[in-house]
């Protein structure tokens, strides 16, 4: 489902997010001049890792990655199609074949398909949408789709529904908050928003809450077509024809079948009635192209869109309600269907119940090339190397065990029915989870945990930029210089560029949701990191039909060279947490990081009260009534209660703890690794591995238990984006005092217990 | 020709700049509660002047607005055309009728018209451009366009040039900078621009800078078409045929008849061979529609536009150069035609030598509804409302002088012709000159001398909105203040929205160009102001057929509730400026406007500094080579020289000079008012007209010897858009640190010289 945060040229600020280390220079600068000891390990035992991961690289193939992705990308690979399974028994099989101890595990899950979807523009005049993608020249699977379903998302409700249109631009909250000061309602009527701006779930889930019969989502030319780039098949953008399907599962509640919330979903598990599901929505949903689109926005009257809310289509936007009425059927088949997860291992020499995970899903929404076949061909070549080189006498100190993950599209089912069948032992051996999803040229990312920044920085420091001579780690920082040196760089860029050009490393974004780490991270409290290229390109092929392998050779990258470099960071990554004599996780990354969240959630609350200051003295002087013009008018926005003086005393306080107690226990970590001496291994580790564990709740966010990291979550209101410090910021932001309070003494608490774990690995690390 | 700052939302920022001012409670402040006294009067006075301004407001009438706008705008009025000739000699027969002793005054200009022009697009495919307006349904002028000239700008050079196109986006600097970095070069190609960005006469100029052969410009729908509002005849949004014709004579070194320089234009007078006339440029020049463009831009290839330089065409933006080749053709007849200025006054009873000037041209690009006749009509309003009160017996106390020009749009010609001819009798004779142009519903804008803010408050708050009920000075302030509000506010909004919450007044912006107050304010050193209404519209008929009698009842102000509220605002302007006992100009609010350009011109170079040390560090690193990515490929931006430490100390020092004299010589001026005494009448009035052309230097701006005004000119590179501190801001920002420090040391010059008149007046008040 999930669209992980590869850098597009939008995004790749947040993903690139940076805190300033109080630290010396750190192995990230180091790496771009000498090279440092790396984390984890003594100098010579650094050397013969840094030998073992060239012999790695030698063996990765794009030869082999580009034949994997053609037998992948054959067929359609939607969640219950006979190739979905047949590539489970076929990554299986590779697995096997490399030397891989492989099982399949299978869940069973609801998965409602699509039986009958129409759409018609009935006033005021008649247009029926086709509802299709068209062939595109040169494109061998559009012209075939056979075993394809039409274009649908998963999880709305069934209906057939009519009413008047209301255009709400992306459909978010702040578009809410402007349709009401022009006084239109989506109450009983059918509302239509564009793709982007936040998480398509959200769409539908605001404009039922907002009492809409219907909801459409189209892909406007603006986000990803040909205002973004030229339109498949000259290049990467979305042709008119192209319709990006999707989960509308409420994921920001949890993710997962969602008839076994919390719990795996094998055949004998009780499960929920589909009308108690708390994570499916009750209004029709339909995703439509541009093309599709372009008649009903050109039939809406009302007043114009805001300048944000105009989109790339020829035509002035405006909001409705009606002229244009529309019908809308969606019908769905409602039933089980049996989801299969690959899991292969090579189990550890020295420490066989600590575990090392990858993963990277194999269903896609039709041919899946891009997604999810670009980080799936990696990680069948990272398997292959590491099965030679475990074939020629390499033995991992700890387990490796590899995913390939089924049933990610409709909303991360497959890992998350496996972290929840399996969490005690996962919660106890797994050491770290990295995550890959679709891939493609550009600049390399990373979000997760902060305790990964530093083993994040060593490798990309050691993988060659296919582009440039120059590591992926240094196009990664020299990108994030050059945007801030541009026309209209943020404050915020200007800080990362600064702690860059002054030797920081180069920070993880913090996770939220979107692919399959979600599972580990925020409700197993398993330390994880999703790595991937991009930016380059628009990714008009996202979950359309158009994401075929002749598209993925014609205008991604035709040479692999950038799956072959993700296998080159995803293995690295793997062989590193695998052999290191202690594993290679750094606090004083994780504690600046709190201490960066805690201070923005105070600002945050004090930006808040300013401007609810500043509205309501506009309000108080009539200010909104006497800028109002007839051509455009708008109401004044709500009056709003003032912000309270919130104590952020107990997080700052525990977060300041948290700083001292990490740079303790991380310089005692850099004296072990140069001592090289394994006695402490085995209880260090456990002590580690837990660090992340100990930042969860288990009663979780408020309304939504499932999520129990209090240090980040994807946000209600964003959907895939991440919120960090969650308990305490969103209730800020959606005014819950009393909620605010809670839980900054709540994550206070974590926070303290985490410094806790923190003084315990020092005292063992002596 | 040119477009006046109506707010705009782009420009309406920058329109109400605002000065935070030192004083107490202004005028302006105390409108928007109690009524304070005005400027240059007492109490007793002011009431009777309030009393005379009711008595002419009620004369106004939109019927007859209506009426003669019907009238001028009944067939085309370009230079030359018959029909411009009749509306001077009806608007002089008019003046008359209203009891104006009324002449017209001819000058003899170069005013060429084209006798052939082409464009076609001759590779990859052939495509001819209509270079024609379709009629439009309900529109009769634009179905009966006789005795309209094709769509054209005047003063290109001919020319019959054929070869590869280059878009160019707007066509400024900054897009050529970003051309070079994609290895791109116009040399020996016709480049294509967008309108926007900056002035148009730049667009040619830049290009021809560049080895252009060249330049075709165009109405993008982003700027003023379907993006931005409905297409006429629905709204007021550019149609796909519409085709913006103007000048592109370099009105940055000089306007006026390009053959007359600094003379006026008489008979007799001494002439420039056309070869030799340096504001004349050299290719050939064409504007056209986004319906004739679209093939154009859709036939080029090459590196996609920066996501700044991506239009509203349903089209990938590319840059070329070619496969698109063009064959342009531009003849004109280059024969001297007459203009006629019309010049109408009610002479003075006390102060006879005292004039109050107020204009507004009467030529158009086609029929001119909104351009010019929307403030021609308020001018004839204003001229009967003030004609009727002298008949009844009210006598002015100044003389006032009103102007309808001719040629405005070819390049402020009969203006600058007009001063030029009389300029030692204006300089010693003007008080301040009132400026107005196209009008439109809205908020109103002032730009000119910071002498005249007190004034300008005062009047702003004594008219009432048509649309709200409150001041138009209320509603100036109340859009400035929720537009500071709003997300994405600029730090320079939100200090404009404190200082007016803290009660300071409405600032001026500072004057550029684009309109007849350019000669008065830049080269007489006569104190100027231009007011209009707008910014509730994109002004899509601006210089097209289609800004026509029909478009503006249907679509720009039906009911001239507008245009009788600029009549309200000029005609208030001008009575006070005649009546006051001593002129109502304010020295303070000048100080602070000057304060603040010294701040930033200061803060300007700061910022170059650093901007350079930061490129030059990442020109270092290689970081643009490292970050370049093979889907968009960009070179690294050339080395820049560091920014040299410059001694702003003259400049500040004399800006504080000034702001002590100007406190003590305002604090006399107002005793003066509420003692209502004439004795010091006629010695002070002497000194305060000439203070702004202490502001100027004989030796003009640098290689622009015309524009003598230091403290303000139209941007070299921005055209109708000021820079303030021209001299020194200027030579700053194009490096020439030379003339930086010699400009320094002039303009604290003519500060100091401008105290020194302060001073002076400030004794003379005692």
């Amino acid at each position: 489902m999930p669209r992980p945060p590869i850098p597009t040229p939008q995004s790749l600020r947040r993903f690139l997010g940076l805190v300033a280390t109080s630290s010396l220079l750190t192995a990230a600068a180091a790496a771009a001049d000498a090279p440092a000891p790396l984390a984890g390990f003594g100098n010579e035992a650094g050397a013969r890792e840094l030998a073992l991961e060239s012999r790695f690289e030698a063996l990765l193939s794009p030869a082999e990655e580009r034949a994997w992705m053609q037998r992948l990308a054959a067929a359609p690979n939607q969640v219950g199609s006979p190739h979905d399974r047949e590539n489970a028994e076929y990554i299986a099989g590779l697995a096997r074949s490399f030397g891989w101890e492989t099982r399949i595990e299978t869940f069973e899950v609801l998965y409602p398909t699509p039986v009958r979807v129409a759409l018609e523009l009935t006033a005021p005049t008649a247009f029926t949408a086709t509802l299709r993608e068209p062939p595109i020249a040169g494109d061998r699977s559009s012209q075939d789709p056979r075993g394809a379903l039409p274009p649908y998302v998963v999880y709305g409700g069934d209906g057939d529904v009519s009413g008047e249109l209301v255009y709400v631009n992306y459909g978010m909250p702040g578009d809410y908050e402007e349709l009401a000061r022009r006084g239109i309602e989506v109450r009983g009527r059918i509302v239509i928003a564009r793709y982007g701006g936040g998480w398509r779930g959200l769409k539908p889930k605001l404009a039922a809450e907002h009492g809409a019969l219907g909801c459409i989502i189209y892909s406007d030319p603006h986000e990803d077509g040909y205002f973004a780039d030229d339109a498949y098949p000259a290049g990467p953008g979305r042709p008119a024809g192209g319709v990006q399907r999707g989960s509308v599962l409420d994921i920001t509640r949890a993710s997962g079948d969602p008839l076994t919330p919390g719990i795996g979903a094998t055949a004998a598990a009780p499960r929920l009635k589909v009308e108690d599901a708390p994570t499916l929505l009750h209004i029709p949903v339909l995703p439509i192209s541009a093309a599709d689109a372009l008649p009903l926005l050109a039939a809406l009257g009302g007043p114009r869109a805001s300048l944000a809310g105009r989109g790339a289509l020829p035509i002035t936007y405006h909001l409705g309600p009606g002229p244009a009425r529309v019908h809308l059927v969606v019908k769905s088949e409602w039933s089980l269907k049996t989801i299969y997860d690959v899991i292969a291992e090579i189990r550890g020499s020295e420490l066989p119940e600590e575990w090392v995970l990858r993963g990277n899903h194999h269903d896609a929404w039709v041919f899946g090339a891009v997604d999810p076949f670009s980080g799936q061909v990696a990680l069948l070549s990272e398997m292959k190397a590491i099965g030679a080189l475990h074939r020629a006498g390499w033995q991992p100190r700890r387990t490796l065990v590899y995913a390939s993950w089924d049933a990610e599209e409709p909303g991360l089912i497959g890992s998350t029915e496996w972290v929840e069948q399996h969490l005690p032992e996962l919660q106890a051996k797994v050491v770290a989870y990295i995550n890959s999803d679709l891939n493609g040229r550009g600049t390399l990312g990373g979000s997760g945990s902060p305790s990964l920044t530093r083993l994040f920085n060593d490798v990309a420091g050691a993988v060659r930029d296919p582009q440039n001579a120059a590591s992926v780690l240094a196009r990664a920082r020299a990108t994030a210089e050059v945007r801030a040196a541009s026309d209209g760089a943020t404050a915020e860029q200007h800080a990362l560029a600064q702690s860059l050009a002054a030797g920081g490393a180069l920070t993880l974004e913090a996770p939220g949701s979107g692919s399959d780490f979600t599972p580990f991270v925020q409700h197993a409290g398993i330390a994880s990191l999703n790595i991937g290229f991009g930016g380059e390109q628009p990714g008009g092929e996202y979950h359309s039909t158009y994401d075929s392998f002749d598209h993925f050779v014609r205008v991604v990258d035709p040479d692999f060279s950038y799956e072959v470099a993700l296998a080159a960071v995803g293995g690295r990554l793997m062989l590193r947490l695998a052999d290191a004599a202690v594993v290679p996780l750094r606090f004083t990354d994780l504690a600046t990081a709190v201490n960066g969240y805690v201070t923005s959630v105070h600002a945050l609350a004090d930006r808040m009260r300013e401007r609810a200051l500043a509205v309501d003295r506009l309000l108080d002087s009539r200010a909104f009534e006497l800028a109002r013009s007839d051509h455009d008018p708008i109401g004044p926005p709500a009056h709003q209660e003032p912000v309270p003086n919130l104590d952020f005393t107990p997080l700052e306080r525990a977060a300041t703890a948290l700083g001292a107690s990490a740079a303790v226990l991380d310089a005692r970590l850099a004296a072990l690794d140069a001592r090289d001496d394994p006695r402490q291994r085995e209880a260090l580790g456990a002590l580690l591995r837990g660090v992340e564990q100990t930042l969860t709740d288990p009663r979780g966010l408020p309304d939504r238990a499932w999520y129990r990291n209090l240090l980040y979550a994807p946000g209600q209101l964003t959907g895939y984006g991440a919120k960090t410090l969650p308990g305490v910021r969103e209730a800020i932001e959606e005014r819950r005092w009393g909620d605010a309070n809670e839980y900054i003494l709540r994550t206070a608490a974590v926070l303290d217990a985490c410094r806790a774990r923190l003084d315990a690995a020092s005292e063992a690390a002596r």
